[in-house]
């Protein structure tokens, strides 16, 4: 008997889609709906197959389990040593927050070169305040640190824009679709200086924790915008907020922080220069994320079944995709 | 003796290119250069041409002004009857403006659907606090009404983003590039139900002030946005913060108010589903604009010498360009 356990709210369609894929690969399979919060040690442990970011405790090693398949794309937490079986397969959802996380960090990108940040400060104090001269993306040089599915959207959409794009990435290779120039993360230092746009979708990894260091944020053009929404530890709040005040850098927008939530008496709240949105640039609100994140749940239950590799199999020494 | 009164600052480069256009022409002239502001009488008496927007009682029908181009796109202090002579030709600068108020609107746009106003809100307050799903462009219907120039471009840019785009115009005619389905101005009733963002470029003439009306938004869908990045009397402040208040529309942006500068103690301030810029979508905020009226003065200057009709010019009936 397989056992499936779904630790993530499945509506009637997706139940009734999974249920047909077990029927029509004539597997003898249970499928049992639950929560991450909710399912049981016993459920865990039995299960061959987990959709769902389970507590990485709770999985002890599972022999049982063959695919961990979560729903973020960030798999930190499960790459740890002695949360997964050396047989278990870790995937992530690589591919359903493209969309959505690089729309968010687009209309950031959008909000701060237009100043509408500035406005909407003070609007809040009912003040008719011009904030002087704009930039536009078409004569703007954009980099993307970090080339996956996010940053690839993210590089259309600005492109569309009339932007060139400098994409920066571990690994080299052919230059990906609506990319201008690619380089190489040790190579950034070198591109810095020429960038608008800095924005950033790091994964949280050993080589990218506190990654923008005061020195990286001083080759950076003072009238240049950072965007972060990747992970919190790219940046230090107190090194952003040094290169904001300093007129390092013009402006700056997180989704993401150090600690989350920010802790309400952070400086990082009252900075007028600086955008803070909390962590919502996916986390399931567009629609198309959890769609997404079925689609791949739904390949992956099939590939199971049918004794095949699952696909978005997570390198468990970097975190990434493989 | 052939009088050009330029009353717009002009650099170097512009006066150079002035200068070269009249040699090249080999036209007696004499080029002035002023201000609106310190223009005098005399000046403005005397001159063939004036580029500049001029206090328009200052002009009193003058029999010697051929030309009157203006910086703006909006032309409607100068089509009031008594201000022009009959013999003169009212030029505006449509065409300069395009990218740099569409960018705004679009710009405006992108925050409203992703929150980013109510984020901001948040912020202010130091509060970690989510604002639930929001929505994307990509399969959102946009209403463009106003097809002129900046319509035009923000079709674009919506467009490039993925927007079905429905545009409204005063006259028929072939289909734009960008535009998926044109309707008259006055059959706006029936499309304004499918919208999820409704952007307005109107320019302030008779039949486009308080077209907004309560019924109108009341047509809208409740979770649309709307933007006026056109006259401040497209719409009152009032109706706009009922159809806020009362939930008939989501969220509103507006770069113009019906009394500029909006007064500290208007209501519109406070209202956190509104956003609120000091009329500075245009008004010279992206080098581009500046550029493009150049553009356009010089080539008019070069109309005028040759005795050729000019381009831009408004129709003094409608203030639209003809």
């Amino acid at each position: 008997m397989k056992k499936i356990l779904v630790a993530i709210t499945a509506g009637e369609r997706e139940r009734a889609r999974f249920q047909s894929i077990a029927e029509a690969c004539g597997a003898d399979c249970e499928i049992t709906y639950t929560t991450a919060e909710e399912a049981t040690e016993q459920q865990i442990a039995e299960a061959g197959l987990i959709i769902g970011n389970v507590p990485p405790k709770s999985i002890r090693a599972s022999e049982n389990l063959d695919v961990l398949q979560l729903f973020s794309a960030g798999a930190d937490p499960y790459i740890v040593p002695g949360i997964l079986s050396e047989k278990t397969a870790l995937c992530n959802a690589t591919g359903a927050y493209g969309q959505a996380v690089s729309e968010h960090a687009f209309a950031l990108t959008m909000m701060l070169i237009k100043k509408l940040h500035l406005y909407r400060s003070s609007q809040v104090r009912s003040q008719w305040q011009d904030h002087g001269m704009v930039t536009s993306l078409a004569d703007a040089t954009v980099l993307v640190v970090g080339l996956g599915d996010i940053g690839l959207s993210y590089a259309r959409l600005v492109k569309a824009m009339g932007a060139t794009v400098i994409g920066v990435k571990r690994r080299g290779g052919e230059c990906p679709e609506n990319v201008d120039e690619l380089v190489l993360t040790e190579e950034i230092d070198r591109v810095l200086p020429k960038a608008d746009v800095v924005m950033s979708v790091l994964p949280n990894t050993k080589e990218t924790a506190y990654f923008y260091t005061a020195e990286r944020f001083a080759r950076m053009k003072d009238s240049a915008v950072f965007i972060n929404c990747g992970r919190g530890n790219a940046v230090s709040g107190e090194v952003l907020l040094e290169a904001l005040r300093t007129g390092q850098i013009a402006a700056a927008a997180i989704d993401v922080a150090e600690t989350e939530p920010l802790p309400p008496d952070s400086p990082l709240w009252q900075e007028e220069k600086l955008v803070i949105t909390p962590h919502v640039a996916g986390n399931f609100h567009l629609a198309s994320i959890y769609e997404g994140v079925m689609e791949i749940a739904a390949r992956n239950i099939e590939h199971w079944l049918k004794g095949e590799p699952p696909e978005n199999v997570v390198d468990m020494k970097t975190g990434y995709k493989r």
